[in-house]
């Protein structure tokens, strides 16, 4: 494991997005980063996890009742009615034959809610993922290169939930600020009894979620939580999963671990590394049944909804078991 | 097959949702409708079909270019930038260490491109499924009873595709206004030698979508369009299937089949026989694939975006062969 | 004054209701309400006023600073760039000859800052304004019958400014729950010198404002805050006044002055009455140079944005003096 | 006038430019523009302009039924309801006391009716007005300098009516391609009998919008129009005019006058005048009543709604005679 110089972030970042780049492994035209990983054989073991048929969707809602404050313009999802089974029930709608209906629209930050982060997302020292200058990858009309639709048929395979909050943490939940690190990790990974590798789209469980359910979003949306520690991004390399998401807004540990950064583990990842990251996904349902029956791979479908341009889009993933 | 008397819509239809309601099958509480026949058998069953590991996205395009003209207040997704790669690149920001990020918003109507409608989307003489009053169901602040995220977590199963434009169409599409029958079904899962059952998602491929990729959208949204006959509700009924879905905008064929009406076939479907309908899909990629191979079964996993309280939800259904 | 029995709200409001009530006054057809006081007599006495020169704007901002905490699903404000300068200095737009551009776009409720209440905006037991069916004005289609734009070229006339704050509050600030009757209009208006009368537009300030701008927005949309009593209702019918607006969210006293009741004054003025009234409007740079002058009246030009179908709107008022 | 030759547009801009450019000329600070010209003592020039109280709408309307058609992601405007008098009527909402409300929310390109083009509109050669760099002024965040709220309270002041297509127009309306030149505008201001000079807000009626009543939007949005030629630059430059609008959707005559450019006449006037341009105005009310009583001036109170940071803003202009 990487020691972490708190004080020296610059550095840290560098070092960790140069040992981790993946700039040019897929050619120079790459749009799909780690995605290339989740082979058609990646996707075949996971469909082999597929035993009794259960399904678990890992979407929180989509709705005004969720977390966001207003950070970065991201308010919760506004859902209107273009019309109701008030209106329809009234007799006014103009329908022929007793016909009526209900349609509506919905406003929302593509990152309000369940989702994965796009690889145009997050750049460092202006270079978007494979090198590209930021200014020529997204712009006003959006990602004119990875845009999210270029992954709408690649985000289905092997999922494997670790439920570090049931293994490691003091009642089932990490506290806000518990850097999850590479050895938290490999012994989560042991106490399930299964493997991490190629092409595997990581679920990882903190439980702040549960206690988000419990006690009131509060800080949800950017405060204090558990998270993985910038010291992971060797192993998020090294492993060569395609994807990796937790059940928090930012993925990695808030406050970050540098005395002054901005998810410096996303600068590595995402732009260097070429890494799918999943944020505020839901793992509860899925984490309970994992440990009722000690299973915890899955077949994931996880396909984003593909809003050309877009650097991040919601997803309701389903996994089966 | 029903004789259809085009004089009398009102008479045919109130005779089909006789005929074809599920109304009380799964008790009063019930807000799945046919999904109550996507179990986990047949989930399995369809895990059974991913025999390569190939995906195949079924979603259209989500942006500016859609089909949409304003009907209904429907108008094409607009995405708009909360920050850009050029403004990182620029480095105003604020961001410390080269950071720099980009972030999107979406204003959308949920039925703008793909989607499956919800159960709450339709009514008939002012009821919605299973018998309740519409006003009861839906109001001003959504679909209160069957919201689109009480199907969050159910829509994985088996697919079969039914390239009726390649059985039946010349030149592999049906025109403008052809309706499906019954037989037009019958007919392609012989010829495809797939079997049609309980629990399955039907993908019925109409041409018209690859017309339009050919041609421009002209009146794709609410024009003329082949789909799905108002005779064939008996047979979407008898076959329990739990859902179903086309290339076109409106499912079935348009102009309706009566002299005057508006969507007969969902008003039976919908709110009387509780079916899942899809709309605006893309099967292209997918057909040909399955002309290949000559294989027209695969796992469906098309989970809606669960938009609390909405009629309709758009969703990037994943097909696995 | 009335005398106010706390303990019974539904009676006080039938009785206010039945007392102020000017359904029928204007012509069954009337879609004005107390507008049609604002004839081009009592324009040219607000024409008169005009002395300087001087304009103030009574708008406050229109942004995701705004005091909105999704209450009804009101939201801030939320403003995107469609096209901004960065990408035009960059030189991608793809103008001739050096034209670059910028573009915006809004998501707002109608009432998420300085708004006019429209006569669709409330209603009573069922009916809208002079005795409509509340179901047969405000559909999902909006307002059918009184929407907005029927008020698009009227709101121009003599304005008042009663700054109650500065006359009856201790440092010039009303305390929150602090309720202004009556007596408290007549004596700001003895103390400025100055008539109400028939058409003219009262601007009523309270202080609210002021103090949310020193101490953060807190609870002021929804929450305590000075306001109108509820007895004030005969004052508001007598005078005859054309419109009325506060520096306050709601426009009444908050909490309300019965024990249980949500916005009484409302439900007599806006579908009774038929009285205009203005929410969360900005006096404070107006008051304090009518505190110089001692001129309290002026032309008020506060034509709300004609959305169509609106039952409430969006205004930049602008008081000329 | 300038002679135009039509296939040298980079000259002819450049020439125009710089012939017209006030940049410095109210400071290094300045981001109020043309608008200095609008002081105190032209407003009371405008209020002189009130002699009989009657008011005009010069809006047009805010709702699907505009002439958008996605051009710049433009739609246009989508309202729709939060609650509805439906609902309440029902009896649903959930208010004590028989109070029922409606509410309503609004999705529109700033840019899509009735307008001011903000300072930030327009660039040239990657300079906005001023001389400020594009990038420094206008970023994903909004104009951080010149947005629409620094013209809040500026608005009011005498505005004159030019119906040049009353004047010069066979049967009232100026065809489409229509280049209106000085000459034209001084003919019609002879013909009404007016003045036009320093900090009148001036209204240029082409008979556009007559036309898109009558047989259709069509290509109203960025169409053929008759309106402003190239060449009267140096007149708006040089009449010292705080602002102009017209009935068209861009103000200049389209096509545009050269081979190859895209409104030439904005890049003179926005960046380089700092001149106000308003678009998509309705005068035909208002120029029925003006070739009535034969006067052609009047208080015009067009103050656009304050959204912080936008490029150009929705207004409601009222014109009082």
């Amino acid at each position: 494991m990487t020691a972490l110089d708190r004080t020296d972030p610059e550095g840290a970042i560098a070092a960790a997005a140069k040992r981790c780049s993946n700039w040019g492994r897929w050619g120079a035209d790459d749009v799909l980063g780690t995605l290339n990983f989740l082979d058609e054989s990646a996707r075949l073991a996971g469909a082999a996890c597929i035993r009794r048929g259960a399904v678990f969707s890992l979407a929180q809602s989509f709705d005004m009742n969720g977390p966001q404050k207003g950070w970065r313009r991201r308010t919760n999802p506004v859902h209107t009615m273009l019309d109701t089974g008030t209106d329809a029930e009234r007799g006014s709608q103009g329908f022929p034959h007793g016909l009526g209906g209900a349609d509506d629209v919905v406003f929302m930050p593509l990152q309000a809610s369940t989702q994965w982060d796009g690889l145009g997302h997050i750049f460092d020292h202006g270079h978007a993922w494979n090198g590209r200058r930021a200014g020529d990858v997204v712009t006003s009309d959006g990602d004119l290169v990875t845009g999210i639709e270029t992954a709408a048929a690649r985000i289905a395979g092997r999922g494997v939930l670790l439920d570090v909050a049931r293994v490691v943490g003091p009642d089932g939940e990490l506290p806000d600020g518990f850097a999850i690190t590479t050895e938290h990790l490999e012994a989560t990974i042991a106490a399930h009894g299964v493997t991490v590798g190629r092409g595997d789209l990581v679920c990882v469980r903190t439980g702040r979620l549960a206690r988000a359910r419990r006690e009131g979003w509060n800080d949800y949306a950017g405060g204090a939580s558990p998270g993985l520690s910038f010291t992971t991004a060797e192993w998020l390399h090294d492993t060569e999963i395609a994807g990796i998401a937790t059940d928090t807004w930012g993925f990695e540990v808030r406050p970050n671990e540098f005395d002054d950064a901005f998810q410096p583990l996303h600068q590595v990842c995402i732009p260097n590394m070429g890494l799918f990251i999943g944020e505020m996904w839901d793992f509860d349902a899925l984490a309970a049944d994992c440990a009722a029956d000690g299973v915890h791979e899955f077949f994931l479908a996880a396909a984003p909804l593909p809003v050309t341009g877009a650097v991040g889009a919601p997803v309701n993933p389903l996994a089966v078991k």
